[in-house]
Protein backbone atom coordinates (compact mmCIF):
# COMPACT_ATOMS: atom_id res chain seq x y z
CA UNK A 1 0.00 0.00 0.00
CA UNK A 2 1.26 3.72 -0.56
CA UNK A 3 2.01 5.82 1.83
CA UNK A 4 -1.28 7.88 2.02
CA UNK A 5 -3.50 4.70 2.42
CA UNK A 6 -1.31 3.60 5.34
CA UNK A 7 -1.81 7.27 6.77
CA UNK A 8 -5.78 7.07 6.32
CA UNK A 9 -5.67 3.82 8.12
CA UNK A 10 -3.60 5.21 10.86
CA UNK A 11 -6.05 7.83 11.49
CA UNK A 12 -9.24 6.04 11.00
CA UNK A 13 -7.41 3.62 14.02
CA UNK A 14 -7.18 6.91 16.38
CA UNK A 15 -11.15 5.76 17.14
CA UNK A 16 -12.42 1.96 18.12
CA UNK A 17 -14.78 0.74 15.53
CA UNK A 18 -17.93 0.52 17.28
CA UNK A 19 -20.75 -2.03 16.97
CA UNK A 20 -23.62 -0.79 16.33
CA UNK A 21 -27.43 -2.57 16.31
CA UNK A 22 -30.33 -1.54 14.31
CA UNK A 23 -33.08 0.09 16.05
CA UNK A 24 -35.83 0.24 13.06
CA UNK A 25 -37.09 3.64 11.94
CA UNK A 26 -39.52 5.26 15.02
CA UNK A 27 -36.49 6.66 16.80
CA UNK A 28 -35.89 10.31 17.42
CA UNK A 29 -34.43 11.08 20.46
CA UNK A 30 -35.12 14.26 22.35
CA UNK A 31 -37.13 17.22 21.83
CA UNK A 32 -38.24 20.87 23.27
CA UNK A 33 -41.79 20.47 24.65
CA UNK A 34 -44.29 23.37 23.87
CA UNK A 35 -47.76 24.00 24.04
CA UNK A 36 -49.35 25.15 20.43
CA UNK A 37 -52.33 27.69 20.92
CA UNK A 38 -55.19 28.26 18.23
CA UNK A 39 -58.14 29.32 17.69
CA UNK A 40 -61.46 26.88 17.27
CA UNK A 41 -64.73 27.32 17.34
CA UNK A 42 -64.22 30.91 18.65
CA UNK A 43 -62.39 29.85 21.98
CA UNK A 44 -58.29 29.11 22.68
CA UNK A 45 -57.35 25.83 22.77
CA UNK A 46 -54.22 24.44 23.32
CA UNK A 47 -52.05 21.42 22.15
CA UNK A 48 -48.95 19.55 23.84
CA UNK A 49 -46.06 19.48 20.58
CA UNK A 50 -42.78 18.12 20.65
CA UNK A 51 -42.05 18.08 16.63
CA UNK A 52 -41.23 21.66 15.96
CA UNK A 53 -38.08 23.82 14.29
CA UNK A 54 -37.35 26.68 13.18
CA UNK A 55 -37.08 25.99 9.14
CA UNK A 56 -36.03 29.30 7.48
CA UNK A 57 -33.58 31.84 8.84
CA UNK A 58 -35.09 35.03 6.79
CA UNK A 59 -37.71 35.68 7.58
CA UNK A 60 -37.75 33.73 10.42
CA UNK A 61 -40.27 30.72 10.10
CA UNK A 62 -41.26 27.85 12.01
CA UNK A 63 -42.70 24.70 11.60
CA UNK A 64 -44.91 22.49 13.33
CA UNK A 65 -46.16 18.68 12.21
CA UNK A 66 -49.86 18.12 14.00
CA UNK A 67 -51.09 14.70 13.84
CA UNK A 68 -54.42 15.21 11.62
CA UNK A 69 -56.33 14.02 14.12
CA UNK A 70 -55.89 16.45 16.56
CA UNK A 71 -58.89 19.17 16.88
CA UNK A 72 -56.41 22.41 16.31
CA UNK A 73 -56.04 21.41 13.09
CA UNK A 74 -59.77 23.01 11.89
CA UNK A 75 -58.47 26.27 13.99
CA UNK A 76 -55.16 26.93 12.36
CA UNK A 77 -56.50 26.42 8.59
CA UNK A 78 -59.69 28.51 9.23
CA UNK A 79 -57.30 31.40 11.29
CA UNK A 80 -53.98 30.88 9.31
CA UNK A 81 -52.38 31.21 12.97
CA UNK A 82 -51.07 29.74 15.82
CA UNK A 83 -49.13 29.84 18.67
CA UNK A 84 -46.00 28.37 20.20
CA UNK A 85 -45.70 28.32 24.31
CA UNK A 86 -42.54 27.35 26.07
CA UNK A 87 -43.27 26.02 29.51
CA UNK A 88 -41.17 25.67 32.33
CA UNK A 89 -40.38 22.72 34.54
CA UNK A 90 -43.01 23.85 36.66
CA UNK A 91 -46.00 23.23 34.71
CA UNK A 92 -44.83 19.89 33.54
CA UNK A 93 -48.59 18.66 34.64
CA UNK A 94 -50.38 21.13 32.73
CA UNK A 95 -48.46 20.40 29.09
CA UNK A 96 -49.15 17.03 29.80
CA UNK A 97 -52.58 17.30 30.57
CA UNK A 98 -52.93 19.33 27.22
CA UNK A 99 -50.95 16.68 25.51
CA UNK A 100 -53.73 14.00 26.83
CA UNK A 101 -57.38 15.77 26.41
CA UNK A 102 -58.69 16.74 23.14
CA UNK A 103 -60.39 19.90 22.55
CA UNK A 104 -63.02 17.88 20.58
CA UNK A 105 -64.44 16.64 24.29
CA UNK A 106 -62.67 19.13 26.69
CA UNK A 107 -62.89 23.05 26.78
CA UNK A 108 -58.99 23.89 27.30
CA UNK A 109 -59.82 27.93 26.71
CA UNK A 110 -59.91 28.50 30.82
CA UNK A 111 -56.66 26.09 32.08
CA UNK A 112 -54.33 29.05 31.39
CA UNK A 113 -54.69 33.03 31.25
CA UNK A 114 -55.07 33.58 27.64
CA UNK A 115 -53.49 36.83 26.24
CA UNK A 116 -52.90 37.78 22.69
CA UNK A 117 -50.71 39.71 20.92
CA UNK A 118 -50.59 41.50 17.14
CA UNK A 119 -52.47 38.31 15.59
CA UNK A 120 -55.54 38.70 17.10
CA UNK A 121 -56.55 34.44 16.97
CA UNK A 122 -53.49 33.02 18.33
CA UNK A 123 -54.04 32.62 21.76
CA UNK A 124 -51.21 32.46 24.19
CA UNK A 125 -50.45 31.52 27.67
CA UNK A 126 -49.69 33.93 30.05
CA UNK A 127 -47.94 31.58 32.80
CA UNK A 128 -45.12 30.40 30.06
CA UNK A 129 -42.10 32.03 30.22
CA UNK A 130 -42.09 32.86 26.08
CA UNK A 131 -44.74 32.55 23.38
CA UNK A 132 -44.17 33.00 19.83
CA UNK A 133 -47.23 34.28 17.65
CA UNK A 134 -47.15 32.79 14.50
CA UNK A 135 -49.22 33.81 10.94
CA UNK A 136 -49.13 30.48 8.48
CA UNK A 137 -47.41 30.74 5.51
CA UNK A 138 -47.34 27.34 3.92
CA UNK A 139 -49.09 24.38 5.07
CA UNK A 140 -47.17 20.91 3.79
CA UNK A 141 -49.39 18.02 3.62
CA UNK A 142 -47.68 14.99 5.20
CA UNK A 143 -49.19 11.10 5.18
CA UNK A 144 -50.22 11.56 8.92
CA UNK A 145 -49.42 15.08 9.84
CA UNK A 146 -49.80 18.46 8.74
CA UNK A 147 -46.88 20.40 8.20
CA UNK A 148 -47.65 23.68 9.44
CA UNK A 149 -44.77 26.34 8.38
CA UNK A 150 -45.59 29.99 10.31
CA UNK A 151 -43.95 33.53 10.38
CA UNK A 152 -42.95 34.49 13.66
CA UNK A 153 -44.54 37.69 14.31
CA UNK A 154 -43.43 38.48 17.85
CA UNK A 155 -42.00 36.60 20.75
CA UNK A 156 -43.14 37.57 24.30
CA UNK A 157 -41.28 37.57 27.15
CA UNK A 158 -41.58 38.06 30.93
CA UNK A 159 -38.40 39.99 31.92
CA UNK A 160 -37.69 37.52 34.85
CA UNK A 161 -36.29 35.09 32.44
CA UNK A 162 -33.91 37.41 31.05
CA UNK A 163 -30.40 38.12 31.18
CA UNK A 164 -28.69 41.00 29.65
CA UNK A 165 -31.68 41.51 28.11
CA UNK A 166 -31.36 38.19 26.08
CA UNK A 167 -33.69 34.90 26.94
CA UNK A 168 -31.66 32.78 29.61
CA UNK A 169 -32.62 29.52 29.00
CA UNK A 170 -31.49 28.10 32.41
CA UNK A 171 -34.13 31.00 33.82
CA UNK A 172 -36.81 29.66 31.22
CA UNK A 173 -35.93 26.08 32.70
CA UNK A 174 -37.81 23.99 29.72
CA UNK A 175 -39.36 20.73 29.54
CA UNK A 176 -37.87 17.85 27.22
CA UNK A 177 -39.30 14.95 25.68
CA UNK A 178 -38.03 11.43 24.72
CA UNK A 179 -40.06 8.79 22.94
CA UNK A 180 -40.39 6.10 22.95
CA UNK A 181 -39.91 5.93 26.81
CA UNK A 182 -42.07 8.83 27.38
CA UNK A 183 -40.03 10.98 29.69
CA UNK A 184 -39.71 14.42 30.36
CA UNK A 185 -36.59 16.05 31.37
CA UNK A 186 -34.53 19.21 32.15
CA UNK A 187 -32.13 21.43 31.16
CA UNK A 188 -28.41 20.47 32.14
CA UNK A 189 -25.39 22.55 32.39
CA UNK A 190 -23.43 25.10 30.50
CA UNK A 191 -20.54 23.22 28.38
CA UNK A 192 -19.55 25.63 25.92
CA UNK A 193 -20.29 28.02 23.75
CA UNK A 194 -21.08 27.56 19.94
CA UNK A 195 -19.40 28.45 16.60
CA UNK A 196 -16.32 28.69 19.25
CA UNK A 197 -15.57 25.46 21.13
CA UNK A 198 -14.26 23.84 18.01
CA UNK A 199 -11.80 26.51 16.94
CA UNK A 200 -8.88 24.27 18.57
CA UNK A 201 -9.52 21.61 16.22
CA UNK A 202 -8.88 24.17 13.07
CA UNK A 203 -5.07 23.75 11.70
CA UNK B 1 -71.74 41.46 35.04
CA UNK B 2 -73.45 38.10 34.85
CA UNK B 3 -72.39 34.88 37.38
CA UNK B 4 -70.89 33.40 34.65
CA UNK B 5 -68.47 36.43 33.61
CA UNK B 6 -67.46 36.51 37.47
CA UNK B 7 -66.67 33.49 37.70
CA UNK B 8 -64.73 33.53 34.81
CA UNK B 9 -62.83 36.20 36.14
CA UNK B 10 -62.23 34.86 39.38
CA UNK B 11 -60.59 32.09 37.96
CA UNK B 12 -58.63 33.87 36.01
CA UNK B 13 -56.92 35.61 38.39
CA UNK B 14 -55.84 32.46 40.04
CA UNK B 15 -52.62 33.20 38.53
CA UNK B 16 -51.20 36.64 38.63
CA UNK B 17 -51.34 37.71 34.96
CA UNK B 18 -47.29 38.53 34.54
CA UNK B 19 -46.00 41.27 31.92
CA UNK B 20 -44.13 40.01 29.12
CA UNK B 21 -41.87 42.50 26.86
CA UNK B 22 -41.76 42.01 23.09
CA UNK B 23 -38.29 40.46 21.67
CA UNK B 24 -38.49 40.32 18.06
CA UNK B 25 -38.55 37.63 15.98
CA UNK B 26 -35.57 35.86 15.83
CA UNK B 27 -35.74 33.81 19.48
CA UNK B 28 -36.36 29.84 19.55
CA UNK B 29 -34.73 28.73 22.85
CA UNK B 30 -33.49 25.40 22.18
CA UNK B 31 -32.72 22.50 20.07
CA UNK B 32 -30.90 19.33 20.24
CA UNK B 33 -27.78 19.10 18.44
CA UNK B 34 -26.68 16.93 15.70
CA UNK B 35 -24.56 16.50 12.41
CA UNK B 36 -26.34 16.42 8.79
CA UNK B 37 -23.93 13.88 6.99
CA UNK B 38 -23.65 14.15 2.73
CA UNK B 39 -21.81 12.64 0.44
CA UNK B 40 -20.79 15.60 -2.02
CA UNK B 41 -18.61 14.92 -4.94
CA UNK B 42 -17.85 11.57 -3.74
CA UNK B 43 -16.58 12.41 -0.56
CA UNK B 44 -18.53 12.44 3.28
CA UNK B 45 -19.30 15.30 4.23
CA UNK B 46 -20.37 16.75 7.66
CA UNK B 47 -22.45 19.89 9.13
CA UNK B 48 -23.77 20.79 12.67
CA UNK B 49 -27.44 21.18 12.52
CA UNK B 50 -29.55 22.24 14.88
CA UNK B 51 -32.92 22.83 12.80
CA UNK B 52 -34.88 19.22 12.59
CA UNK B 53 -37.66 17.44 13.88
CA UNK B 54 -39.91 14.82 12.73
CA UNK B 55 -42.69 16.16 10.69
CA UNK B 56 -44.56 13.02 10.02
CA UNK B 57 -45.75 9.81 12.31
CA UNK B 58 -46.02 7.08 9.42
CA UNK B 59 -43.86 6.87 7.59
CA UNK B 60 -41.75 8.11 9.84
CA UNK B 61 -40.58 11.42 8.51
CA UNK B 62 -37.87 13.56 9.68
CA UNK B 63 -37.35 17.60 8.59
CA UNK B 64 -34.13 19.26 8.18
CA UNK B 65 -33.78 23.18 7.71
CA UNK B 66 -30.24 23.44 5.70
CA UNK B 67 -29.22 27.68 4.75
CA UNK B 68 -28.59 26.88 1.24
CA UNK B 69 -25.13 28.38 1.46
CA UNK B 70 -24.19 25.20 3.03
CA UNK B 71 -21.49 22.90 0.65
CA UNK B 72 -24.03 19.94 1.45
CA UNK B 73 -27.19 20.97 -0.10
CA UNK B 74 -25.27 19.42 -3.36
CA UNK B 75 -24.89 15.98 -2.33
CA UNK B 76 -28.28 15.83 -0.74
CA UNK B 77 -29.57 17.05 -4.08
CA UNK B 78 -27.64 14.82 -6.16
CA UNK B 79 -27.74 11.10 -4.31
CA UNK B 80 -31.39 11.95 -2.19
CA UNK B 81 -30.23 10.82 1.33
CA UNK B 82 -28.35 11.77 4.38
CA UNK B 83 -28.03 11.21 8.01
CA UNK B 84 -28.90 12.70 11.14
CA UNK B 85 -25.81 11.74 14.03
CA UNK B 86 -26.66 12.61 17.40
CA UNK B 87 -23.30 13.04 18.96
CA UNK B 88 -23.14 12.81 22.98
CA UNK B 89 -21.38 15.88 25.26
CA UNK B 90 -17.75 14.49 24.95
CA UNK B 91 -17.90 15.38 20.71
CA UNK B 92 -18.81 18.67 21.83
CA UNK B 93 -15.37 20.32 20.22
CA UNK B 94 -15.47 17.79 16.53
CA UNK B 95 -19.71 19.04 16.76
CA UNK B 96 -18.82 22.82 16.82
CA UNK B 97 -15.83 21.98 14.09
CA UNK B 98 -18.28 20.74 11.69
CA UNK B 99 -20.24 23.83 12.23
CA UNK B 100 -17.34 26.16 11.85
CA UNK B 101 -15.67 24.94 8.94
CA UNK B 102 -17.54 24.28 5.30
CA UNK B 103 -16.96 21.52 3.13
CA UNK B 104 -16.33 24.21 0.21
CA UNK B 105 -12.71 24.58 1.41
CA UNK B 106 -11.78 21.87 4.86
CA UNK B 107 -12.25 18.36 4.03
CA UNK B 108 -14.24 16.95 6.96
CA UNK B 109 -14.41 13.25 5.17
CA UNK B 110 -11.45 12.10 7.70
CA UNK B 111 -12.26 13.49 11.17
CA UNK B 112 -14.48 10.68 12.04
CA UNK B 113 -14.66 6.90 11.26
CA UNK B 114 -17.64 6.80 8.73
CA UNK B 115 -19.86 3.82 8.03
CA UNK B 116 -23.17 3.46 5.57
CA UNK B 117 -26.12 1.55 6.15
CA UNK B 118 -28.75 0.48 4.12
CA UNK B 119 -28.52 3.68 1.81
CA UNK B 120 -25.13 3.79 0.17
CA UNK B 121 -24.50 7.46 -0.23
CA UNK B 122 -25.73 8.70 3.42
CA UNK B 123 -22.21 8.78 5.66
CA UNK B 124 -22.75 7.75 9.16
CA UNK B 125 -20.12 8.98 12.26
CA UNK B 126 -19.69 5.92 14.27
CA UNK B 127 -18.28 7.56 17.27
CA UNK B 128 -22.09 9.28 17.46
CA UNK B 129 -24.11 7.03 20.05
CA UNK B 130 -27.06 6.99 17.08
CA UNK B 131 -27.15 7.57 13.38
CA UNK B 132 -30.05 8.10 11.22
CA UNK B 133 -30.08 7.54 7.77
CA UNK B 134 -32.29 9.11 5.68
CA UNK B 135 -34.00 9.10 2.04
CA UNK B 136 -35.21 12.39 0.82
CA UNK B 137 -38.90 12.04 -0.27
CA UNK B 138 -39.72 16.29 -0.56
CA UNK B 139 -38.13 19.28 -0.59
CA UNK B 140 -39.48 22.52 0.08
CA UNK B 141 -37.94 25.34 -0.75
CA UNK B 142 -38.00 28.20 1.50
CA UNK B 143 -36.16 32.15 1.26
CA UNK B 144 -33.11 31.54 2.97
CA UNK B 145 -33.57 27.63 3.57
CA UNK B 146 -33.94 24.41 1.86
CA UNK B 147 -36.32 22.16 3.93
CA UNK B 148 -35.48 18.40 3.11
CA UNK B 149 -37.87 16.35 4.46
CA UNK B 150 -36.32 12.59 4.58
CA UNK B 151 -37.82 9.31 5.51
CA UNK B 152 -36.10 7.39 8.17
CA UNK B 153 -34.74 4.05 6.37
CA UNK B 154 -32.60 2.63 9.48
CA UNK B 155 -31.70 3.51 12.75
CA UNK B 156 -28.30 2.90 14.40
CA UNK B 157 -27.41 2.95 17.79
CA UNK B 158 -24.79 1.50 20.19
CA UNK B 159 -25.81 -1.36 22.55
CA UNK B 160 -23.86 0.71 25.24
CA UNK B 161 -26.54 3.50 24.86
CA UNK B 162 -29.45 1.11 25.63
CA UNK B 163 -31.03 0.26 28.21
CA UNK B 164 -34.32 -2.16 28.36
CA UNK B 165 -33.61 -2.41 24.99
CA UNK B 166 -35.03 1.15 24.25
CA UNK B 167 -32.04 4.08 23.65
CA UNK B 168 -31.60 5.39 27.03
CA UNK B 169 -31.40 9.26 26.56
CA UNK B 170 -28.63 9.87 29.80
CA UNK B 171 -26.45 7.45 28.38
CA UNK B 172 -26.67 9.23 24.87
CA UNK B 173 -25.80 12.64 26.65
CA UNK B 174 -26.79 14.57 24.27
CA UNK B 175 -25.84 18.16 23.48
CA UNK B 176 -28.83 21.34 23.12
CA UNK B 177 -27.76 24.91 21.35
CA UNK B 178 -29.37 27.72 22.66
CA UNK B 179 -29.46 30.90 20.34
CA UNK B 180 -28.79 33.94 20.55
CA UNK B 181 -26.57 33.54 23.61
CA UNK B 182 -25.07 30.69 21.15
CA UNK B 183 -24.17 28.32 24.08
CA UNK B 184 -24.15 24.22 24.46
CA UNK B 185 -26.04 22.79 26.90
CA UNK B 186 -26.22 18.99 28.47
CA UNK B 187 -29.76 17.13 29.38
CA UNK B 188 -30.87 17.60 33.00
CA UNK B 189 -32.77 14.79 35.08
CA UNK B 190 -35.66 13.11 34.54
CA UNK B 191 -38.78 14.59 35.81
CA UNK B 192 -42.02 13.13 34.89
CA UNK B 193 -43.93 10.57 32.14
CA UNK B 194 -45.16 11.87 29.33
CA UNK B 195 -49.11 11.19 28.67
CA UNK B 196 -49.28 10.36 32.33
CA UNK B 197 -48.22 13.25 34.37
CA UNK B 198 -51.22 15.43 33.25
CA UNK B 199 -53.81 12.72 34.15
CA UNK B 200 -54.54 14.17 37.90
CA UNK B 201 -55.25 17.32 36.04
CA UNK B 202 -58.24 15.04 34.94
CA UNK B 203 -61.61 15.96 36.46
Amino acid sequence: MNGPIVDRIIRKKKHDIMKKVKMGTRIFPIMPMSILGAKVDGKANFMALGWLSRVNANPPLIGVAVNKSHYSIAGIKENKTFSINIPTKKMMKETDYCGLTSGKNTDKSEIFNVFYGKLLTAPMIDECPLCIECKLVETVEMPTNELFIGEIIETHIEPQYLTDDIPDIKKIDPIFLTMPDNNYWTLGEKIGKAWSAGKELKK
